[in-house]
């Protein structure tokens, strides 16, 4: 690691402090030193007056690193006071998926501004047609193609030429001249290649790829299936647009892993941190809470109308809440169980039967297990064997009705087509 | 993709067949056209027989390809009825991580023995002294060294000795002869350098590295911070020991997020699958059911000893259970916020108070909420403005002790050590 540390103290104290004495050469310095996705972060962190002083004056090409490590929203704020002219340059840097993610969160009339000013919008252009959570929307057109008759050699002096900078570095993806694609070449066999071979004689033809239309969740279940470094993208005339790299699945997978754990705790807002102002915490927690508060009162309401019953069957009622929680529990474990194996990929539509079957007598021994304990204890303890015979069988009734409900709900939902976590 | 296919109901069919007619030759045929991971999907969906069938006619490096493929639990229910001298070929040809995971998992004897069997033994027994969740567990001993005097052009021409099969295929480290990391050079800098350069010259020398003992969720969030598809791990000497790549990571963050998601939901063994067994679903689901009946009944008792009370607060018992739901749900949503925040490294112990203020601002806010329309609500409906009251009082502070708790637990046991999911 460099000289200083995102997370060092000392580190902090020197920026805050050269910022205060307008030490701009220093704090240009340790943002230098640091990798641009501690640059973000730092980035982040910093006052609205501070970032300003450092988009003036660092390089375009730095901004643009910063630009493509922030999250998107980050992003947003932090180009949303810069002239368009200055900001299109940025643009121009950063690479073309964050670019077109960028581009796509602009206003209409800036959008259209701001790709009129680029210089190189045409890497930028085609990914504005897919939509975020697409495969067409996670891909880069920033990758290297050969064409299959070329030789081992020309391709390593092509390589040589194209410079560093490609967000595909270790593939090479072999087209013919309608674009189809016909394999992968990785560096290491470009190396271990005889100058003279063929491409096509060296590469890979056997070659998995998605559709740009794909969700992007299938896109990486693919790519963590075979365990790929980089999975091309086909449009719907199988021409290969674009490529998804690692990192782009990496992130997919945290997002959609965070969705379903959100969902599953009643929160509906998937971008809410613990820190995150209090406007977008209610609007993110308040609604499934108010949604249950007035299906409980209805509840409530109905039961009410037996009236004289109400007083009479109080202590029923108090248990019944032992019941009523219990059946939760046991719905909510199966519903993050199937919403796991369907977003890892394991289930299929065949597997449905003999999952609810499972389930059935999973939840019927649980409730037997539940409604003897509870049913013999509080018979005994109330000296009420009728109430422990009630309360068991509810139990038991309850937590059957709660696996039933909790496996099918989720996969009734994808089955569907829509999406439950 | 090539002729048969996994999923495909004709391969299947095909493949039902030829196990029948003992049509071997068309079983290998299908296997072999697939890849690797399919064909572990493959594998493990047949008969004992039939992977025996199987066993007894592949080749040692077919095996292996799968045994690497298969899940930990699952490769050794294949491995356990082989020969060991069998086995010991089988492993000596796997994955160095995978080999030791599976002889970790072997019963004390059978590992000495397999090991004395083995031929490259050597690249597998560093591994063994690591815990599997740490770094040095998820690790590689199969990667590629290079010294700091070397030419770029000695490099290639070690890369072509080396051959294609490597676990770290795009990345070359350099050591001393101390082992200490002092560089890593990609293949695609490497193919743009010149001939004679220096490997010190072309190499980065700011090189990111975890420690073999460290966690490995604090290895897979270094590799998503940073993008890395390759991360160098050193032993306490600070020499180079292993290194991680990019789909051991993709493995781990799922995996987490699997334990998140089900320990959220009360689901204690995180191996559990909708399909998995009547026993193991039982053992993974009934604790904490059981734990949650057993409060909630021993509460029943603390409040029976009211005697007549029980009785006469039978309608405020019954809302009660709106409010009990409500504080629990509020406190689920905590819970997973930051649970969520902590599996992402989001949160250090510098941010605790301030997110325990916005949590106790929030929980107000909801409890206000919920808690007015509810109290207003019932007090009206039952006209007893003091049940209205009561009621809205309790939501509120039921609500705001949730806010608290949710958010102090999780907190409380990740900076005291233990892992709160």
């Amino acid at each position: 690691m460099g000289k200083y540390d995102r997370n060092d103290p000392e580190t902090l104290k020197l920026l805050g402090s050269s910022f205060e004495n307008q030490d701009y050469q220093t704090v240009l310095e340790i943002f230098r030193d640091l990798h641009p996705a501690d640059q973000a972060k730092m980035f982040y962190a910093l006052k609205t007056d501070q970032q300003e002083v450092l988009l003036e004056r660092m390089e375009i090409p730095e901004i643009a690193d910063i630009f493509d490590e922030l999250e998107d929203k980050q992003t947003l704020t932090a180009a949303r006071n810069l002239p368009l002219p200055f900001l299109a340059d940025i643009i121009d840097d950063m690479d073309p998926d964050e670019a077109a993610d960028l581009l796509g969160d602009l206003s209409g009339q800036d959008v259209r501004r701001t790709i009129s000013l680029m210089e190189e919008s045409e890497e930028v252009l085609p990914l504005l047609r897919y939509a975020d959570e697409t495969a067409g929307g996670r891909m880069t057109t920033d990758f290297l193609l050969l064409g299959p008759g070329d030789s081992a050699d020309s391709a390593i002096q092509y390589l040589r030429s194209a410079g560093l900078e490609t967000d595909i570095p270790y593939y090479l993806f072999v087209v013919n001249k309608e674009k189809d694609l016909l394999g992968v070449v990785g560096l290491r066999e470009l190396i271990c290649a005889d100058p003279g071979q063929i491409i096509s004689d060296i590469m890979e033809s056997n070659v998995v790829s998605v559709q740009a239309m794909q969700d992007q969740e299938e896109a990486a279940q693919v790519m963590k299936h075979y365990d790929l470094q980089a999975l091309p993208v086909l449009n719907n005339l199988d021409q290969l647009v674009g490529v998804i790299s690692h990192d782009d699945i990496l992130d997919v997978l945290v997002d959609e892993s965070t969705e379903d754990i959100y969902r599953l705790a009643s929160v509906s807002d998937y971008a809410l941190e613990p820190e995150s102002g209090l406007f977008l915490q209610l609007k993110g927690r308040l609604p499934w809470l108010l949604l249950n508060t007035i299906t409980a009162l209805i509840g409530a309401w109905v039961i009410s109308n037996f009236g004289d019953l109400f007083v009479q069957v109080a202590v029923l009622a108090f248990f019944q809440s032992v019941v009523a929680a219990q059946g939760g529990n046991a719905a909510s474990q199966n519903v993050a169980m199937i919403v796991r194996s369907l977003a890892l990929g394991k289930v299929n539509p065949k597997q449905i039967i003999p999952i609810l079957f499972r389930q059935i007598l999973v939840g019927m021994f649980l409730g037997t297990v539940i409604g003897l304990i509870v049913g013999i204890g509080v018979g005994f303890w109330q000296a009420n064997p009728y109430l422990g015979l009630v309360l068991g069988l509810a139990l038991l009734g309850n937590m059957l009705v709660a696996s039933i409900v909790g496996t099918l709900a989720p996969l009734i939902l994808e089955f569907t087509g829509q999406d439950p976590a």
